[in-house]
């Protein structure tokens, strides 16, 4: 049924049977391509009836939904003409795991993070309105996106305005990992209502007692209760920010939402539309633990066995650093913003339960948090994703750079990000850090130099930033184990006659030592230098370090604009003019999605890529030194 | 009385009517001093009682008190042992307008940015119990600075902690200007509520029909009736996020605040207390008008009225445009975030109040939704001060520049910002936005060239940001007027045979012209190029300009780091390596407060120094030359 399925209105006229068979059909084709190519698995099967339900009762893309992060948005891209296509999600140039403007007419932003959907939604309704422009708009939010602040300023303003705003609470009492803050316990007494329950017990109490009951009457009665008592308003949180409450509603009952959504399309003033789902709903791997099954790769679809890797991770070894230190010293506390699993503090939050805080999808707080427990004297570790702290540019500059606290940034995922697309590539955490004063960012190399990050981080006065790619760590090199010192990198290879040199930021050091090596192949010696340090940098070392070359790339795991690769180049032409160079970098776009390696190959930081631009320096610069040594 | 107080431990036996002497010299001496040296006045006279009772109950520095933003700091400052220097206030050396960890051990934070307190407080305090140290940890937080966002995250996360945590509701009914938003309504509505009204009423009733009433009897009586009904716990917004609430409490009494808090202090649970107070009480003109003595320039104490700058500043241009914009398009908007007055958008709030939106303290939203009403077809302006906009640097990048949404951001106080210190400096967005692909970033030198960016910012199809600073505009001249081309900027000031030139940014484009005309002067010949557009940069037409020149001066209103700069003249030493350059902008530290040409000159951009860095530089250059000619 699903594959005929080309536009919402499609499902319009289905019955309540077929529409069973479609939510279960899809169910299976959002497993069945979740365990082949990853993807966000729970969250999706969580909002298949509510999907649709929504595309039912609204006329997308007339009315437009927006789905909060977009990591729901699955059941409402086979709704939309993407059915065919869907076995590409998350491929390179397939479709995306979240909304994107440029793949269909029903997707209105490109969406990625968390807790903008109020905003983005009230903003295209007040312009449509402003240019007389019909259409409901529907905002899709989970309860763990609805801890990120931006989203109660979008609240406020939205209760100010009083237009007809529709926010879809999607209450599946979970956030990226287990939700946290008093919100969620809030929300859990709201769906405990003995309103709620009351009403629910009677209702079906009621039906029971009907001798002949049918599927008609079932429906009339169940229709003509939703429609009476199913939209109760109540003085609540969100009643206080000026919307209408709706709920708590069943969110696996079609004819239950339908009923309400269509008294809700009525309202002519904000509402919120409380909806509770279950998350990893119809697969029971990923009902029994939501959290691994939110976020995954490829996985075993019998049994949702997951393929480990063989290899310690980035993740891994930042996890194991953590509880080391976590026993070293008893003022090491970890912060982290509903990211708790993704980057690596479970062990740590169970070993030391009082000093491990997740603060929900809130990066702002996290990171003033952690600057409040600097000034009582604790040494805390902000483990945030790379483009997640973007969210925290001003607190890291207002409140941690400004008061010198000596919190250590821990961002995962920086560099290049496989599949998630433009929203989560870490390129941009070099550029945005090197600007503030007092900060000390390092990019190690591998898990030994990761280890050796941590615990000299620990030691300084300032903040320490220190970003690591989302991959596995590569073999230890002996340069990877040498003392930190502040400013200065090490050099990892080191080849007779070497007249030209790799410069790299740690977690591009693999592709970096792949191209190294064919040039070796080629005959052509190389030296490799990882930076260590992209602030504060010892200029004096590293140009004596560059002053033996001919020629020097450097390669860098982030946009070229403002990273530390353009700045030493920049050095280099003041003091060695001679010295030919080369920065390879991300370039000034965004970052489609992809497999780690052809991102790479698309940036041009492959590494026969590296390699090609190396032979080419090299061999300039060796024309160069012809032409001079003919000149004298 | 006041210049006795040497600590807050001076204040703690002082009866209830030296207390009320004591309120009324610290009005006094504020006044003066903001008269003088300007400041925030409004805000500070409506928390006098306040501080005076906070102090008495609690111990600080044992007790912790954290003023958010700061700007209501000077009686705490008065009471903290530094009236001595308070008329150093905001001078260059002198006291901080805002709090300051260098100043006192009573300060705890640098502030200056809103709706971190409640955050920095539960750090100071989860940390100290952590480390087994002892002491209450107390936020003071505006009802303006409740409306941002990460407010509500540290709500959330103090709700499920439930340390003693005590958080203070200043609530004067105002952010910056007039507070918007639901919540301002609902905290309206609480301060409202019947159970106040009707115990005011009857206790006041009571105290009227006692025949012999005597202060003794007045103030038991007092503190009995506040002792028993004082705290009222109700089911609200607090509530729900799991603070005990208590209030409102008449911020204006001190023996009122006093009965309270010593309760509060005993509570063992995160705590709100709701306290209102009035802005600018004492000074009438204050009173009636306290938007505009939020923060004010000296003004004359007598009457009120401030002095008025003759020429016209770039907040006075960008709101001229702005409104000409308005009559001629439907479909320009304006957003901001609190910043209604100083941003220059009173006049076009008045003129087309349904297209202007202040959506309070909350820069996130207030990007996001601009980005929403793009996506309708509306061209909106949002305005917003360069520092503050860091708050929003991910919604920047994820909800416009990803979306290619054409919002037009306009930074004012862009570059060195006079009195406010550290936090306020806005020399940072030009490093910040760089990286971000599609962004297209303008500074403009002039309100004829402001005037030109908006205009035709409004033609683009991507999100265009136009920085430009806190001063008046300078002359106008013939180059300022020529027609914007994309990439390129225009040469302002040539002189015969001129071997030096200067390139610079919009803002500090006045201190290079006196540059060049002290050099003049000296009969050095130098050339003046405004640079308009920092990205894009059409380099081949840089390169064209420049490559007549044996020497470029780099003149920048922001950091060094990530900035143009450094980037331009990178590319100087790729294609001209003859050509001498020398990069002038802010180095990589926090800039102490003091007047604007105080800041240049500590930064080394004051026109002498310019003047001295080129005629180094051309020196250099002229060796250089003849070198080149003996050698030939």
């Amino acid at each position: 049924m699903l594959s005929q399925i080309k536009s919402p209105e499609d499902i319009k006229n289905l019955s309540t049977k077929e529409l069973k068979q479609l939510a279960a059909e899809m169910r299976s084709e959002i497993i069945s391509v979740v365990g082949k190519n990853g993807g966000h698995l729970a969250s999706n099967l969580g909002v298949v009836e509510l999907t649709i339900a929504l595309h039912r009762v609204f006329n997308s893309p007339k009315d437009a939904f927006i789905w909060d992060v977009g990591h729901q948005c699955y059941p409402h891209k086979l709704l939309t003409g993407r059915y065919d296509r869907f076995d590409t999600l998350r491929k390179a140039g397939g479709i995306s795991g979240f909304t994107k403007i440029a793949e269909s007419e029903h997707d209105f932003f490109d969406s990625g993070h968390s807790s903008t959907s109020i905003s983005s939604a009230l903003g295209l309704l007040v312009g449509r309105d402003l240019l007389n422009i019909d259409g409901k708009v529907i905002a899709v939010i989970g309860d763990g996106a609805l801890t990120g602040g931006m989203a109660f300023e979008a609240l406020s303003h939205a209760g100010q305005l009083a237009k007809n705003l529709i926010v879809i609470l999607n209450d599946n009492q979970m956030s990226i990992s287990e939700n946290t803050g008093s919100l969620s316990k809030y929300l859990s007494r709201l769906t405990m209502t003995s309103q709620y329950q009351s009403f629910r017990h009677r209702f079906d109490h009621m039906v029971k007692r009907i001798p002949f009951v049918n599927k008609a009457l079932t429906d009339f009665v169940f229709r003509l209760k939703r429609g009476l008592k199913g939209i109760i308003f109540r003085n609540n949180l969100f009643v206080d920010f000026g919307f209408e409450y709706v709920g708590p509603l069943n969110g696996h009952s079609i004819v239950e939402l339908e009923t309400v959504l269509k008294r809700v399309a009525k309202i002519n003033r904000p509402v919120v539309v409380h909806v509770v789902t279950q998350k990893g709903r119809g697969y029971s791997p990923a009902e029994n633990d939501p959290t691994t099954f939110h976020g995954i790769g490829p996985f075993c679809i019998s049994d949702g066995t997951v393929e480990k890797f063989d290899t310690l991770s980035f993740t891994e070894a930042f996890s194991n650093t953590m509880v080391s230190l976590g026993e070293k010293r008893k003022d090491v506390a970890a912060v982290t913003a509903a990211m708790m699993k993704g980057s690596g503090l479970t062990t740590f939050a169970h070993r030391f339960p009082d000093r491990f805080f997740d603060v929900g999808i809130a990066e702002q707080h996290a990171v003033t948090f952690a600057g409040g427990l600097a000034r009582a004297g604790i040494r805390p570790v902000v483990a945030i994703y790379s483009t997640f702290v973007q969210r925290s540019i001003d607190q890291v500059i207002h409140d941690v750079a400004l008061q010198k606290a000596p919190i250590i940034l821990a961002l995962d995922r920086a560099g290049a990000v496989p599949d998630d697309g433009e929203t989560h590539q870490g390129i941009f955490d070099i550029s945005l850090f090197r600007p503030i004063p007092n900060m000390i960012l390092i990019a190690p190399a591998s898990a030994v130099e990761l280890n050796l990050s941590l615990e000299w981080a620990l030691t300084q006065n300032l903040p320490v930033v220190i970003r690591y790619p989302k991959s596995s760590c590569p073999t230890e090199q002996e340069a990877f184990a040498l003392p930190m010192e502040e400013g200065r990198g090490v050099m990892v290879s080191e080849a007779d006659g070497a007249k030209l040199l790799f410069v790299c930021t740690g977690g591009i050091f693999p592709e970096v030592l792949e191209a190294s090596r064919q040039l070796l192949l080629k005959g052509i010696a190389n030296d490799i230098y990882n930076l260590r340090f992209i602030k504060p940098l010892n200029q004096e070392h590293f140009l004596n370090i560059v002053a033996e070359y001919d020629a020097v790339v450097f390669v860098e795991d982030g946009v070229r604009i403002g990273g530390i690769g353009a700045y030493l180049e920049s050095l280099i032409h003041v003091h060695f003019p001679k010295i030919r160079s080369k920065v390879c970098g991300f370039s000034d776009n965004f970052i489609p999605q992809g497999k780690r390696s052809q991102i790479l190959e698309s940036a041009g930081l492959a590494p026969f890529q590296l390699a090609l631009e190396a032979e080419l320096l090299i061999s300039k610069s060796a024309e160069v030194s012809k032409e001079r040594e003919k000149s004298l």
